[in-house]
């Protein structure tokens, strides 16, 4: 079985942790790991990792290969969409791209940013799920509701299948209720969350692709023939020019509207399998380990006369005191502090500030990119301080800037700076200036992460002034 | 009349802004300048700048006569306390001092880290005051209870004085009530809060403190004569050694307690002048401008649904949602998150973080220093990485270290630095190295601000591995 996780979230709904350019599932936010890790961790019993295969959005391709080094995730085993799509065409794409080498494969769809507590149920379900696909069927996961909930689809229960009678017929797929219906629904017992974990045979999803959705379908093909490697350096696929722009013009539907609720080889297993989908701050009440007086707490935090209260900090100093049903996520260069049975209404907060301009929606603190991150420390009228790190055997681009010369300074690991004809190796303490308009490149060859401080002067310092004349990464 | 401006308060009631090394006369948190800012502006219509003295301890004064510095505040009218007392021995000494210009001279007391809304009321009523004072009385003022506070002493009316119908003997002073007596000395309306303003002559409270205090009032004269310059550069004045010896034996009395319980010569105005100690963060709810929802804001905040709350920020970004009733300070380096009907508690939370050793309770992210500041921006295993501004003339101390060495980059303004036998002009974009135990000083020849960046480099990177040769400010 192979098994293809959906990693194209871009969510906001855990800002100022998750923010455009670094959403949810690159975040620890429940556990030991990231949501991605602690996904592929529930997955390794059933689905060997070089049969695992991840989409998602561009942004995210390396930071995401990072997060999976240690699994032996492969590279080449990740799809970079160039843009956000809903699910039915990355899942069509990757249909074609198993089923290619092998024909009679069963395939497995999950989200990235789930949580399930029942590991080992979990495990049954999906092998039981194998089974009937291999029969020929869509296979849905069906959660057993725990309350009224009005953000999820639901799936009605038909009748038993013939194979098994613990795999029921799908009587309709629902879209999202309204809080009576799902009160009713909750109340009928036969009505089951829809929670995008899917299991079907290649060959089977895509000619119901071809049957409900020929408009994607029929670009499949193409688009496999668009795939490329992304770049000198990294090793993953994406699709070139021409496959963007197919890609960019195909529709932008769920494979929920474009398959399942069409099909009639849908079944779904009823799955009471510890699932949450983690919607926002409020969701780790039921996922999280709290103290006796009910606070989930994390980082460098004092908590005095509190109780029921969710505080994220990191390394500052955090204190709180007298609160009650209060969310405080505390990030470097954001605070959130919020009632928790409001932390629904997060996504309203950060349009706003979206609309005010706050740049701290999309970018994080700390930046990263395929050679390491950056950090910005400090700024003033015309100088900027910035934290850079580079990964061992990483570098730069070959760069030049219009607008500003560069002071760096070794405070950890070794350079190697190649500046105009030269080529330097700089140690701890060291320290060289970049002039205006040199073509220089900063790389690590050392085996540990490689940490400078560069003071950027000038009268205008922007990311964008960057002429790139060669780069690693394919970027221009 | 001269006024003698109380400062030697080291509150951390309004942690995480004030510190126990930057207290909150020092801070903004009411109108537009700092506290001690504030007060000085409400006096100048009654005391001329050269007629004011600040008694504070040795560790603030820099800074407070760099606040001081735009009202043309003296220098050496600053008297730097060598230990935290209480005020019957720095109003002795400040007497003292004034007398010895100025026998026939009426002096007036005043907290630093008050506020007073009406201030045309509260200037007659210290005109009213020092009338009084060249009468031969110790003059409080009595402000009317709008609430049954235990914080405060109070002051019980006696009976009119024959000088002034609105002028009171006084019964008796009271020690701060339970909330039972509170509430009846509020409903009796012939109880008062002793809010610590006082005006008599100088030669009146000397004589009284002979009288009631003959311990301190003794030890006056010697003090006086140990009075000195602090310093090559900096002239405020200070006990010398062996002043600071008697300072430390005397007994740490009130001035209520040493004098005015035992005088017959107190009386009392009752002053209606929107007073305010400002004790917590809910007394900003009496003082402070308010948005229509009832938040106070300040700093890079967007509260989003939220009502009656506090929120401070700074530079950070700061979004809250559905708050009601919560005060956010948020600094650099520690933030904090609190009950507003809680802030009273703060003194035991800070007590809490004390004795978890947490530095942020002393010191805040930015030391002010005689030469202007530094900040801390960065820090790893063996760096650690400072912006230090150094103010126009200013010079650090000529000094060494045993166990790090130094880079430094100017990121604006020009340095002199001095190196072992070597003298450098450096300017933005220079950096100098300055090595292990070389003798070495950073000036600022230049009339703005200089900011540099220092990397320091070692496995000791501590502020106590400093050997100062030679200090302007008299450091050692």
């Amino acid at each position: 079985m192979y098994g293809v996780i959906l990693a194209g979230g871009s969510g906001t709904r855990f800002w100022p942790i998750s923010r455009e350019q670094n959403p949810k599932q690159l975040q620890n936010i429940v556990g030991t790991g990231t949501m991605i890790q602690n996904t592929v961790q529930r997955l390794l019993p059933l689905i060997p990792i070089d049969k695992l295969r991840i989409g998602t959005h561009k942004q995210q391709a390396t930071e995401t290969i990072r997060q999976l080094e240690s699994f032996g995730f492969l590279p080449n085993h990740l799809l970079a969409e160039p843009y956000s799509r809903n699910t039915a065409l990355i899942i069509g794409l990757m249909a074609k791209i198993i089923s290619a080498d092998d024909p009679d494969s069963v395939m497995a769809v999950f989200p990235s940013d789930h949580v399930v507590t029942n590991t080992e149920k979990f495990i049954k379900v999906i092998q039981k799920a194998e089974t009937m696909a291999k029969k020929g069927y869509l296979v849905a996961l069906g959660i057993p509701p725990t309350r009224p909930e009005t953000g999820f689809g639901y799936i009605k229960q038909g009748s038993k299948t013939k194979e098994d009678e613990n795999v029921f017929q799908v009587e309709h797929f629902v879209e999202k209720p309204d809080l009576n219906k799902a009160k009713e629904y909750l109340k009928s017992r036969t009505y089951f969350w829809n929670c995008g974990v899917f299991v079907w045979k290649t060959s089977v999803i895509l000619k119901e692709l071809q049957q409900h959705a020929e408009n994607i379908y029929s670009q499949l093909e193409s688009l496999k023939h668009c795939l490329q490697k992304s770049g000198k350096k990294l090793d993953h696929i994406e699709l070139d020019e021409k496959g963007s722009k197919i890609f960019s013009a195909l529709p932008n539907l769920s494979i929920d509207f474009a398959v399942m609720e069409k099909s009639s080889k849908v079944v779904f297993i009823p799955a009471d399998i510890g699932w949450n989908d983690v919607g926002s701050w409020n969701a780790l009440d039921e996922v999280s380990e709290k103290d006796q007086a009910g606070n989930i707490i994390k980082g460098n935090v004092l908590v005095h006369d509190c109780n029921d209260s969710i505080v994220y900090g990191q390394d500052r100093l955090v204190a709180t005191l007298g609160l009650k049903n209060t969310v405080i996520v505390d990030t470097q260069d954001a605070l959130l502090v919020c009632a928790k049975d409001r932390s629904q209404d997060i996504k309203k907060l950060v349009e706003e500030l979206n609309k005010k301009g706050c740049s701290e929606v999309k970018v994080p603190a700390t930046v990263k990119k395929p050679w390491g991150s950056y950090t910005v420390l400090d700024s003033g009228s015309n100088f900027l301080l910035k934290r850079i790190e580079v990964l061992p055997g990483e570098s730069l681009s070959l760069q030049s800037h219009k607008h500003r010369s560069e002071h760096w300074t070794i405070a950890k690991g070794s350079a190697k700076v190649e500046l105009n004809e030269d080529t330097f190796h700089l140690e701890v303490n060291d320290s060289i200036i970049i002039p205006l308009d040199a073509k220089h490149r900063l790389g690590n060859p050392g085996s540990e992460v490689l940490i400078i401080f560069e003071i950027q002067f000038g009268n205008l310092l922007d990311e964008n002034d960057i002429f790139r004349h060669e780069d690693l990464y394919g970027r221009r």
